[in-house]
């Protein structure tokens, strides 16, 4: 079970994510669930009047409100109190640019996914990080889950044998349109914003990380379709994707903004040599293991016969369940170890190295990228 | 969807509780989830070791950490900064006591359950209550999951027509044995602690709100057997229990810490003239609906078409679970609400008046008390 | 796996179970599926043209269709080629009447629940049955699932330990009233056909073998409710029951016929010391076993890990469901058995000596019998 | 509710399909279910022994049991009591040959799936079956499903909307070996018998029917990656496939011999622009509906509120399950119609019309055709 932490709570400011977007109050709850951090500064909107609103509802003090992520970035790294860690939940094509003006600042940095809207921007900022090399935490949050982070043990553990296949999907509907009118999503669907794939860049780098945290391995090859199904849209919101992975793996992925009636689809089955698992991100606590040569069973966070790492992201006995904040919150206190490792010049908790970093934001916008060269060469398979 | 407090947060003592126990941090957590308490004071322990280590893990002041909740009451209450709430997490029999105290002291309580351990304990902190009305919650955290308030309003609207048959059940295995070993159970099994049903006191109290709350009924005649099956027990480990309700209603009430594999089986299924509802405790997102004479539904957490008390105690959309803490938090909102309220001598919000408090307590101890009657003659039916 | 039978196919007679019924044509289906029975005469109605329309819709021919069950039982016991079984279906106060007429000519009876209308009733046939040992099978086809037989099978390996409760139901809603109508339900809400309590002759029986079969376990005391709780209705509808058993086991059961939106709700949990199983009938494939100490898991029909006799019940592969028609075909193969072996002296099959029988319609009797003395005494616990 | 056939019994013989093979049994109990069929004749196996076996297990006369498919076609025809249909459940590459040898003498046919081993094939037996116009039916039995039918109806009803997206996947563990062995498969994996496919011609096939039956869509376009996966296997044993469809729908195909732990993985999941709904083999009375703007239903098998087709094919009322026997018989029942009605001249009823034929299987033969080109060439997009 997790323990209380005993250190106090890092000096933490937003940008973006006020109180009436649903990216902020969820960070917020998170990263103060376990008492890891202290939101005290922020820049959460151009829009002054939000921007103060958002100040507002944190209750942060008026000093602490700054216009843009560069001036807040200056003015906290020159504070004694300044913040020690920023969160970034910007429109996508400003990650990369807001991480770089923290990380130049010596602020450790949590930013939403994607890492950057291009290849490109990510290997750039990648560059940068290494004469920056603070702490780069990627919020791929759904591996926050413990039963997640069962699921890589089992299969590290040799529960279902060799892989073979891999089913992933993430499908939301986000992009389904009202009654009587056509699909709109604001900058998520905005390609000057997001970069070559919404649908990809928003819920896809989901799956695709889930899948490699999940089993360990990467992504060789794509044939992908990128297709824009619902009327009126102008960036796609459909994708299928067929894998080659490292040692002889197959896989399927599926992101999609237009499965109607779905709310948070994500999910994945891996099967395997002797046996197959299966989690669902709506039925988070749980993990199916169905071996081929015995009865099918269900791990439950929270019980003494899961794993180290389950454990430690986990604070309820089975049976009442934790859901989604406090997923994310896991998130919250690796990145939270891994600053306080930093800063201390100590080795990280090896749980917190669970955590998603740049470098798996480097790899999913290689992915995207393959997927975009595939669908422009009539669905060919290519080297990613 | 809730929005954040935007009212500083009260400042809050625990009794009890401490970051060692199982039942201190979901209070931790809960009372600070949205913003609306501050932990500052405590008295954790009797133990003066385990006493200072919770103190230290909440990160208070060694100056508002006290040796007993005698000395915290008097302490508090006169300094300009005293908690303005308390929560006693104490075992069943200090309850009372502890909630007198502060009481006396105008400080607000929330109570774990049950309030008291007899009829006539609870009787008479009804009777102090009313010369020292301050407010008084009880936390059947149970009511405070969304779909639970949803299920009540949908019974209210009719949804399931005039009411017939009650099914409810809260079966945990906390008294299921070790292997080699014979069930211990702490305090909780003590009846000089715990008073005439262990069984009842500790988890058939929250059925038997968990039926009335949604139904709005209350109980009038029970016939029940009160049953020690684990060997080497002292107290009682099962309750059966008929129930003879408002409106001609039936209903069976099974309580029992003897269901071996069970983590926390509560549910509760409603039957009505035109249909039935159904709510588990471990997948407290979805509330099924089922027509007699249509398609069964589901209505989920989250969605635009649950009632206004789901929605009010909902932050994530549909699909994005929320947990035990989540609806405990409901409660310390709702806590939070009528405290405010008082303290400031307006009308709480409306949907704060659905939390459990002293009448909810009394009611339950005079249902334990029937089900010790019965149990007395033969199990025959009693008048509550 | 099941192997078709080699054995010429036994010559069958129905009394009562047109096809217009609900009943007949599952019994058609059932003792024809596995190639065990022939249908080659019957007593269908006392209504001419039922009868002939039953006669034909089987393709029986005119000769072998009787005005009466007395004159079919004479009149097929003279034939060189008559019946060697008959499935009586008539309403429950013909039960015991019809039954004797073909014990009485040496012909084989599979008859339905109840056995009789009264616990008296019952003893008689018991006696005359003594004189008349012919096969008597009682069709609680419920037992015919492959999976309830597992259950059993692992209770008695000790899968779950020492027995400690029992939460055993059967709740459909054939009396919820149509809309704008009052409950009416034919004969089987008739005392004067049904005997004193109309829901357990018609279900609650199902519910009370089913748990005798799993546990092997007599129900020694209870103390019951028999409620009319749909307005306008003669006979009960609603059966709450707790139950002493043997070994010191408790349960409750519940029957009803007001379980709104409820079709076929037959469900059996029955926990241990060291585990739980669960069973359900609208999900009959499937035996789930929860460990206290171990993860749950999920036995299913046709797997090679389940017992003999669930794989003696069994004709397809996992994951190719089989229902209620195969079930009820199992009741039939074991009667055929049972017939065959009885007619050439030897002894039967051991997976056929499951096969519910006389001394469990006795027991039937037995416990509708003391849930109406405790329902006439206040409630109080009878003994059976 | 289905009513029994009145009609005599059609005369029926097997070619293939022995008492000790799993598909000869289920053929067997679904000929004969609802009383359409009566087997007569077979030519079960070239083995003289297992062909004796056969016959004797099945009860048939010794006269009417052939050593091969030719000499049964000449002399059944010949016979005035001769079979009126027979059933082919040879080996893939027997499938045409055997129906062209019973077609050619006017007797009906109801053959395994596929139809050939090449489109080729199958193009070359549907000019014959022009010369020969007998009913040739097709078992992809799963669309005998009551649930799939009244998920065509909703479908065409409107009830999610336009199409935009369909999950569909066939997966099973037959491939998976053993602990200690390599993959076998016996004929199923012979490309000499099964063509160029293994994994489409065996499950793929019934995917890709599934999806045409409820969405009435055709496949246009396929990429696919057809692959080996299991070590020492021969031919391919999992299928990958992107589907272009009519509408501009978009949809994801899955096969695969190596889904270990599961048995008879397949399911289907439309997305519409208002909705989508989900059936799994697994759970076949059930059909999920998933509207975008209102909670989520379900509705059974049984139900007044089912639509025609689904009523047509049922038999017990919801809640008594009917499994794959049961819809396996509804597509023998529709086969008994065509050929009743083709016998006498009159049209079908339109219930049987939904039943699979030779067209469906030209287009199986057509799709798998068209993956086996996309993997020739770096899985390109490949028109059908």
């Amino acid at each position: 079970m997790k323990i209380l932490s005993a250190a106090p709570a890092l000096r933490l400011g937003f940008v973006g994510g006020g109180a009436a977007s649903g990216i902020g109050p969820t960070h917020w709850h998170a990263s103060r669930f376990d008492g890891n951090f202290s939101l005290v500064a922020g820049a959460f909107s151009a829009d002054a009047q939000r921007n103060r609103a958002a100040a507002e509802a944190y209750g942060l003090a008026p000093e602490r409100v700054y216009d843009s992520f560069e001036q807040m970035a200056l003015t906290e790294s020159g504070r004694a109190d300044g913040i020690e860690a920023v969160s970034v939940m910007l429109p996508n094509n400003q990650h990369a640019a807001a991480t770089r003006a923290f990380l130049a600042q010596g602020i450790d940095v949590i930013c939403e996914k994607p890492l950057a809207t291009s290849l490109d921007e990510a290997l750039d900022l990648e560059t940068f990080h290494a004469a920056h090399p603070c702490v780069l935490v990627l919020t791929h949050n759904y591996s926050g889950f413990p039963m997640v982070r069962e699921a890589r043990d089992q299969i590290a553990a040799g529960a279902i044998g060799e892989l073979r296949v891999i089913q992933v999907e993430h499908a939301v509907s986000s992009g389904v349109a009202a009654p009587g009118r056509n699909a709109t999503s604001g900058w998520r669907g905005d390609p000057a914003i997001v970069g070559s794939s919404a649908v990809l860049a928003d819920i896809g780098v989901h799956a695709h990380h889930l899948m490699r945290f999940i089993t360990g391995l990467e992504v060789r090859q794509v044939a992908a379709e990128l297709a824009t199904l619902s009327p009126g849209r102008v960036s796609d919101d459909n994708a299928h994707v067929m894998l080659r992975m490292d040692r002889n793996v197959r896989g399927l992925l599926w992101a999609s903004f237009v499965a109607a009636g779905i709310r948070q689809g994500l999910q994945i089955r891996v099967f395997g040599s002797t046996g197959s698992l299966a989690w669902h991100q709506e039925d988070p606590d749980r993990l199916l293991i169905q071996p081929q040569h015995a009865a099918h069973y269900v791990l439950r966070r929270g019980e003494s016969w899961t794993g180290a790492a389950a454990q430690a992201g986990t604070r309820l006995k089975a049976g009442q369940l934790e859901g989604q904040i406090e997923a994310f919150a896991n998130i919250y206190s690796d990145a939270a170890e891994l600053i306080r490792a930093r800063r201390t010049g100590r080795s990280p908790a090896a749980s917190a190295r669970l955590c998603p970093t740049l470098s798996d934001g480097v790899a999913g916008l290689r992915f995207i990228d393959g997927c975009v060269r595939s669908q422009a060469t009539h669905g060919a398979w290519v080297e990613l």
